[in-house]
């Protein structure tokens, strides 16, 4: 093996467990003789030659990144144009790698990294750079092609269907004097993974969530309405898990519909679930508690699904092993073999095939009436969620999550405005 | 021992933990020959004399119901007036306690339900009843007076320092190109202790959380945006905790700001993030996002504190001991020995000194700029989210949570109505 330096970045919102890839990415290439530098900040600090060198952490900080959530090198949201448009950052791009000596380039994100990592392998191999270009995949959106699944999604997943569980025991309990009607907005833009997930948190047609909220299905208000309230009617409560990517039929977002004005002309932030709160409280005259987890459902690794734990590390594992077997423009993708038991092995896709689609949910996952998921979507999503990954805690009560020294690496470039 | 029957009630919002007291007290009550019946929906199955018999539950059940959030029999928001004002009922209460031969109430709640067993206690003595009236300390607002802290308190602050410091590694890591500002609401009307928790998540000045806002404290919406913004600067991001309950100086709730009010013209709290953000994006201009967690804070036994756990054992058992010894109109609290090592125990206390008192946080606990807690704020809290309480996983990736079979006792009155 001839030595060389691989450069890690992280792109886009973190997750659970991106750090448990970049600690295998790190072990693994460790293990191999190489040497790992990460860009701070993501592409930001690629392109302004901001590099920390991991060697100058001790393998026990490495270890422990793989049990600590948020983003240890920082991330961005940053998206490079086209070779065309963003010319001087492409060509600054492979200035720093090639400064660096960096052979090997491992970008861990969503679509629009994997768009990146595309361009800059198709770059490399134009200008005759020794590169390989190597995607990682991420997102707790799970909105990624080809994979049977996103590092990330089942995390969040298992988050959003322990959270509806437990808050469901507590507003069952309470009903009869309190609360009627539960909302709980869950994070998806355009996809409704994350809410369907909600679903595993119930079994039966009676079980919570007995309404689920997803944006391949227009938003119809009355439709809405008239469930929730033959569900109050029948089970004495309803609970409901929204994805805050709902939109009517004429495309209008759900959460742009309170936007307004306070009395005092302040900007009053509002949402999916407290809109629709809004809407049962005023149309159905209901009691009703709503919850926004935000960023705590994508930074829960007090909950992290162990399926997605070891998988967020065989994609990292499998990345340094395709770099360095020469691989370029490629993502390593994970495969299922079954879902009873849920068998899974990676391979390696083209990073063309994955960048800028979207996997939304296929209707057949969608119940007839839009309100629920199908036995077929059960099959698919339980398995992601299955087994708990270890943590350990100390003696304050918290997890033990590692900080980084980031210790960076000397300049040699001019500097340059990202 | 004399045969008898014990009726345990829950009361108020539940908790992670107050299953946990009710297991105790039947295990207790069982290993004593005692029957126990639970009321329905609290105190007004009392009323309805809709019990339930947990006899004819497997100890199996029992044993997982200490494991299992929400209220396994139902709770309610209910509270009874004086012996004078709500007559008929205190009345029906003792007709019901009589008819089914309960010599044992155990009445499990916050402030509210101390004082109702207080009366039913009184009442008992004054007109010659056999009955032991008992009070169990929970409430997750931790502000019960005389108890060293209640039981649910705990578990929901571990939750709120866990989430807190999740979020801040999430925010950490973006915060350059995206959230600057992340607001977490934390529950707690009059009384700040679960936000001071979540001042746990972080130690030093510029760690996560950078600023909380105590209801102890008026808020002072100038200087709150100068610390956030001075945070902001400094550290590149800045992590909220804001309790619920915040009001400005002249007592006006800052959920309430924008002035709207609820469907019977009462102060709907619960927009106190959502404001925030507004005022820090129209006066600061800078991203920021917010999460309320709502119920999932108080629902969290995935993330239950071991010790406040253990602590609603123990006050169960102790309940079931204290009221077969024949006492009347007391509560087992817990007596803290040492702060480190944390120990603690279990004495008994009149309800007369806990019934109506409301516990705050001590100004002692609060600093000086009014932002953040103090060292004696944290030797208070840190001992209560200490250690993990176990919980079984089914191979669905979910809690193995019990729902119970609760099967009615046979009614012997006519019926009432509550």
């Amino acid at each position: 093996m001839r030595p060389g330096t691989l450069l890690y970045a992280q792109s886009g919102g973190v997750t659970a467990v991106i750090n448990a890839t970049a600690s295998a990415v790190i072990q693994e290439a460790r293990a191999r003789g190489v040497k790992v530098l990460a860009a701070r900040s993501g592409i930001l600090g690629a392109l302004r030659e901001d590099l920390i060198d991991t060697s100058r952490e001790p393998i026990s900080a490495i270890r422990a990144l793989a049990h600590t959530p948020g983003g240890a090198f920082g991330s961005c949201r940053y998206k490079l144009k086209s070779l065309k448009q963003d010319a001087a950052r492409y060509d600054r791009l492979l200035q720093v790698l090639q400064a660096h000596g960096v052979r090997w380039f491992l970008y861990n994100g969503g679509n629009d990294s994997a768009d990146t990592a595309l361009k800059v392998s198709e770059l490399a191999r134009e200008r005759g750079v020794e590169l390989s270009c190597i995607g990682v995949p991420k997102t707790i959106d799970n909105d990624l092609a080809v994979t049977d699944t996103c590092p990330g999604f089942g995390s969040a997943a298992k988050y959003t269907a322990v959270s509806v569980r437990e808050a469901a025991l507590d507003v069952a309990a309470m009903a009869e004097t309190s609360t009627r009607v539960f909302i709980y907005e869950a994070m998806g833009r355009h996809a409704g993974w994350l809410a369907a997930a909600g679903g595993l948190a119930g079994t039966g047609p009676d079980e919570a969530p007995q309404v689920i909220l997803l944006p391949e299905r227009a938003y119809d208000e009355a439709a809405f309405l008239a469930k929730v309230s033959a569900v109050v009617e029948q089970v004495g409560y309803c609970v409901v898990v929204a994805s805050e990517g709902i939109a009517t039929a004429d495309g209008t977002f759900v959460a742009d519909a309170g936007g307004s004005k306070d009395s005092f002309g302040h900007t009053q932030l509002g949402g999916v679930a407290a809109h629709l709160a809004g809407r049962v409280k005023d149309q159905l005259g209901l009691k009703v508690h709503w919850t926004v987890p935000d960023y705590l459902q994508r930074s829960a690794r007090h909950i992290a699904s162990r399926t997605d734990w070891e998988q967020a590390q065989a994609v990292g594992k499998a990345a340094v092993r395709l770099a360095l077997a020469g691989h370029n423009g490629v993502m390593p993708v994970i495969v299922r073999s079954s879902d009873k038991p849920y068998r899974w092995k990676i391979e390696s896709a083209p990073l063309a095939k994955i960048a800028n689609h979207e996997k939304k949910m296929p209707a057949s996952f969608i119940r007839k009436d839009g309100f629920g998921i199908t036995e077929k979507a059960r099959a698919y999503l339980q398995p992601l969620i299955k087994g708990e990954a270890p943590l350990p805690y100390g003696s304050d009560g918290l997890p033990k999550y590692v900080t980084l020294k980031n210790v960076a690496v000397k300049k040699k470039l001019e500097p340059f405005e990202a």
